[in-house]
């Protein structure tokens, strides 16, 4: 029998809770909203040996435990992590079951620690599988294939003791110069909110549902898998607004604006263990402030139930708005923001509550949540892990099929004069540039160290294995951004494209960090480094391809071979000169670790491309914005040099077969609408196909938008196949802050799919 | 004795409206609010004589009479109308005067009509003084400058029968790719707020005032004299902010960006005889249909008491949002936009009243402004002007005097080696460019045809005549934006300036309209000028100079002779690289018909430059936005590729002399702030300084902007000469609207001038 009945899991979580927090002192409680430290500063290995840091152990004497440990496995330049000095993912549950026997050892109720890792597209540790970032994601339109990779990137936390995985799915790509555009599933907030209700359901299952409070069941109620963790959203919310694409800018969008557009959004994290919240404020409000945000839009208007973390010194950066941190973190508690990261500001509350500046109520509400996650994760009754070895095979050639095909799905073709797949007689290949034989290029930000054998992956090796009868051959051809010293690389490749029958010219960008570079307090990178120019903090003001890429590409276009333009890239780059240039243009992102197999397979055929573009694709960035949901005023939509209409429309993206929709019908019921459509492959390969449908709203006081994503699906269809498919779509499809600030219903809309479309009615 | 009350000039206007819109039916109220035609279609001459045309008369018979009439004397390649056919300045008031006749005539009660000009830069008619277009007004600096060349324009109306002069003033260049940036100001609120004051009070006099309200005095009390005019600012508000610079976009800003950036504005605006109605939205809602924005914020908060014009085919482009034009009218109405401009919408009204659709009472409220600000420009007493043929000689030496003072006080230098002023002994000066020797496009979009004389005064012909001794030369170089067969040209400028001691390159855009080209209904231009690549309709992508005018600059540089380069434009191009290739780099903006002028005597030193930029100048577009007073925001302000910081810094600009600034001191009483600050010009010549007060706002919940410009001013100062300047700051000067969108005043700030600075704490 428990001798405490916070111990007891029988009880409500809600009983446990008030219970532990009525025990506990002011010291205690200030130390479960902290996450202070840098977890791989918390531990280092001797001989063979494990050993616990004086920092970690003099900041669990500081808290009387620990609320939270951030980055126990982060391996990447800033922690100067790597195989050389970091865990290995076998390893990885002695380190967490070490951390955790002395927390739990060393707090007087025994309280254990969230661990949380980054998850932006895999976990960023050593071995870790790194899936494509999420604008390729964004461009599958497969919530399926993402909600399963999510189930396989939460089984292989779990095996490592992990309870929280910190994933981005919240930013919106509203300004492709931000640097962490690749971090968004593109500009739409339906396909985002979609992604995230599936990664959500991936880490998560039904952990958290819409229909009850999880505080009122038992642990033994919620059926919790060990396969299962908690997710913390990044970030909440509007970070991709930000004035000139600037990151952690300052957002001045209206309450109209912002509703339309996030409140999807906000709906999704409903039932995730967390969200994150954003560097940015909202015309003027720091989201880390921002009571309205998360108390009432996000807790109150959508049901979340889980808990606010700050973001990386982000309350620090609260000193933007007051003098003192006492007085930041007295109004971050009062916003509900419930756990602090790396900061000072929550290490301050202690002195805040002493000094009558912070309510220590807001502290004990931020705890309550806290303790609670702990509870729903079954940290009370299993705080250990158990040996994964035997898991570990299956688990990442499982992961290892699934990340290929999720990088075969975001592949997205935008030109094909008929060059592709390359027919097999191509009997020499050479596959030329800066992208092409380095793996670090094709992960994306938040990517840890490789190993020897992922280093091989490269889209040149792969390209070799795949097309086996033929002569493969590589030269970079340039770096990415590097202006100095080319002219030889770019020889090269000439000379090697002169004796080649098809040219595979692998440009882009690069958001690889080396380990010489230097960053911010929050891990954001501030070193220029000479060919990395994406990520987190940096931004671009052009779009155009870096360095001498465009002047390789012309230099080769001009033998008049076979040529195909592969952009491997974190945002989209002007790809103006590069369509006029190219035979066929192939759209990879950042497509991860399988990216170079699942592009080697497409140019083959052996896969047949079904991306779409999750953004409207940009001309350069002189004529941004050019998402397509602004509203539709009567207005100059051309410049004097230049079209208004970005070079691609979203949900563009051509496959290797044709699609063709007929018999658009919709049948009004009492609280939706049925939408049905044929679709055909009308095309002689067989081939996936994402159905969007789009609505026009009319009525109200306001401008209503050009038009709005409200659902999709993806299909398989072998040639001369046709099926119908069905969408349900619901009375808050059709709502729209109008001129009061107040959600109304259009009575109005125009239903498009495809070519097709059809005007309603609404009775609700 | 007046045979009605509505016609005793002792009784109080508000009796006099009230009696008046008893007497009036239906028919004749909507009438009142019409402001239907085009004013140039209203007359022809035939032999000599002045003929009523068909159009007019059936309109005056639709409304029973008529409420305004805009553009009677418009002349430009829109309306068609330039010297064989239009009507010269001379002659206008015989025009004015026989439309007048026929409309009190057609009225059963005798109510005359509105005549509305447009006057962003002076009148857009025949003869008239064509000043510098607003940006360059922007950089003076100086109110009392803008307030006197006022009180000339409306002289010069007056003269004409005109009794609304449109004139913009309440633009913002938020964006530079936007073609009407020629219009605003610059981005400041205080800088335009000022301006626009100075413009009322030069075109109004003490017309309407803060003391009281208009409709409870009698004309006999206003003390109107013939020489003031009404003006309808134009336009309200924030078209600026639309996204990607693209006319009449939409504006998704926020409440608290609003607040702070428009309220100045809206304030400013509170004593004009009307506001236009803005195209744009403001976070969905239509300016046009904005019942907060005109009848709670600017008339119930400022004090507003005149009427509010539509734009042109404003009305009919509500259809954006509203279905039925009546339906539209209806909302507009309410929203209290008083007086339509060519658009169908408001000839709708009466079926909308039939229909049920319109409250009559938000007509006759209407009607009532209408009618007031007829009593109050005192068309009832005074319908008919006079010949003003004697007093033309004078009004126009002393518009040509202030014209050129204007010019001369724009000109901004942003470089300077030392190569200005050119010296004497200069033998061979060259002109060359695309801007050097056409006077149209000194004038800017909003310009009619310039008489012969006129057509003269062009930078070259005005620095051949100050420069007597001097050989003078002229090439044209290249065209602004025309690409092909501009090699003659170049060459034939390199000969030139091979053979000259000084290249003075005249480079640019140009708002010129030509005869042949394409309008909206609105008179937006739709055709694309291949030489005419700003003003209304006109935005562009790139801020890079058109066509060859780069290629032309470097060819000139590479000659090594010293080279001033002056810009002609309306908008901020890029001037990165034409900085590097210039000695002086001087800013010209478009200068008006005294440009050529003001530029030959301040490049022969006889004027010192005070220009100062009224806008952050950015290095492109692609940095954009870099407007000075963003919310300080910590974030990554650099790009990859780009400083994020602007070319020059708002308030930036040289001298022919130095000045400093000394013993800043603030003195706190109980409802202002007094500060002082002594200037001294401490270089070898006599010039003008503008001393700007910033002010940097601390407290609140939210994030305070870097700083925002509080006062100005412009004092001339001889050699050696110091002054003491004190400023006035306000409790408003304050205030930022916090979290709950309420207004707060900030307990302590920084005050700003120069190099100096000084914190203070605020009492109230």
């Amino acid at each position: 029998m428990p001798k405490y009945p916070y111990q007891n899991p029988e009880l409500p979580i809600r009983k446990r809770v008030d219970d532990l927090l009525s025990r506990m002192n002011l010291t205690e409680k200030v130390g479960q909203v902290n996450q202070h430290l840098y977890g791989w500063e918390c531990y280092k290995k001797e001989d063979g040996e494990l050993l616990l840091t004086d920092t970690f152990k003099e900041h669990v004497a500081w808290g009387g435990g620990i609320g939270a440990l951030y980055g126990l496995f982060r391996s990447d330049p800033w922690s100067k992590v790597d195989y050389s000095n970091g865990t290995t993912a076998k390893e990885s549950w002695k380190v967490t079951n070490k951390i955790q026997e002395y927390v739990i050892s060393h707090s007087r109720w025994g309280i254990p620690a969230l661990i949380a890792e980054e998850c932006p597209h895999g976990h960023q540790g050593l071995d870790s599988i790194s899936y494509p970032t999420n604008i390729g994601r964004g461009n599958t339109f497969n919530t399926e294939l993402i909600q399963k990779t999510s189930e396989l990137m939460a089984q292989e936390l779990a095996a490592k003791g992990v309870h929280l995985a910190l994933v981005s799915t919240l930013d919106l790509m509203k300004d492709p110069r931000w640097g962490r555009a690749e971090e968004c599933f593109g500009e739409d907030p339906i396909v985002s909110a979609k992604m995230t209700e599936a990664i959500v359901a991936g880490f998560q299952g039904a952990l958290i549902d819409d229909e009850s409070n999880f505080l009122d069941k038992s642990v033994l109620e919620l059926n919790k898998s060990s396969k299962q963790i908690g997710v913390i959203l990044k970030h909440c919310i509007a970070q991709g607004e930000a004035q000139g694409g600037h990151n952690s800018g300052t957002v001045p969008i209206g309450q109209r604006e912002f509703a339309d557009v996030y409140t999807p959004l906000l709906n999704s994290a409903r039932n995730a263990v967390g969200v994150m919240a954003a560097y940015n404020d909202i015309d003027g409000v720091p989201c880390h402030s921002n009571r309205t945000l998360f108390e009432e839009q996000l807790r109150n208007e959508q049901g979340f139930q889980g808990i606010v973390m700050a973001d990386g010194i982000a309350l620090d950066r609260l000193q933007d708005v007051y003098e003192q941190q006492t007085e930041a973190a007295a109004n971050a508690l009062a916003a509900g923001v419930d756990l602090s990261l790396w900061d000072e500001t929550y290490t301050k509350i202690e002195e805040g509550i002493n000094a009558g500046i912070i309510d220590e109520k807001d502290l004990d509400r931020s705890v309550r949540r806290v303790l609670a996650i702990k509870f729903l994760l079954g940290l009370f009754e299993q705080p250990y892990v158990e040996d994964p070895s035997k898991q570990w095979e299956a688990l990442f050639a499982e992961s290892e099929t699934l990340n290929e095909e999720t990088a075969k799905e975001s592949l997205t073709l935008l030109k094909n004069n008929g060059v592709l797949p390359l027919q097999t007689q191509s009997k020499k290949i050479a596959v030329i540039g800066p992208n092409a034989n380095n793996i670090y290029h094709l992960l994306g930000d938040y990517s840890a160290p490789q190993s020897e054998e992922q280093q091989k992956k490269t889209i040149y090796r792969e390209i070799r294995k795949q097309f086996s009868t033929a002569t493969v051959s590589y030269a970079e051809g340039c770096e990415v951004r590097n202006e100095e010293g080319q002219e030889e690389k770019i020889n090269e490749a000439i000379a090697l494209a002169k004796d080649s029958d098809v040219l595979v010219v692998v440009l882009g960008g690069s958001s690889a960090r080396n380990f010489d570079m230097e960053f911010l307090r929050n891990g954001a990178v501030t070193s220029k480094g000479i060919n990395m120019d994406s990520g987190e903090n940096v931004d671009v003001a052009s779009l155009t391809l870096g360095g001498k890429q465009e002047e390789l590409l012309a230099k080769l276009a001009q033998l008049g071979k076979p040529l195909v333009t592969v952009l491997v890239q974190g945002r989209p780059h002007d790809l103006t000169t590069v369509e006029t240039l190219s035979d066929a243009v192939l759209l990879a992102w950042f497509p991860g670790q399988e990216g170079g197999s699942a592009l080697a397979k497409t140019l083959a055929g052996e896969n047949n491309p079904s991306g779409r573009l999750s953004i409207s694709y940009p001309r350069n960035s002189q004529q941004l914005p050019v998402y397509y949901y602004q509203r539709d005023a009567s207005k100059q939509e051309d410049y004097y040099d230049l079209s208004g209409r970005p070079l691609h429309e979203f949900g563009e993206g051509l496959s290797y077969t044709t699609f063709s929709y007929d018999n658009l019908r919709v049948k009004m019921n009492i609280d939706n609408l049925e939408v049905s459509v044929k679709v055909k492959n009308t095309g002689s390969a067989a081939g996936k196909v994402s159905s969007l449908v789009f609505v026009k709203l009319y009525g109200g006081a306001v401008i209503q938008r050009k038009k709005f994503l409200k659902d999709f699906r993806k299909d398989f269809l072998e040639p001369n196949e046709e099926v119908e498919l069905t969408f349900t779509l619901k009375p808050n499809d059709f709502r729209y802050m109008d001129v009061d600030n107040q959600w109304h219903f259009a009575k109005k809309a125009k239903i498009m799919i495809g070519d097709l479309s059809c005007d309603i009615q609404c009775d609700w």
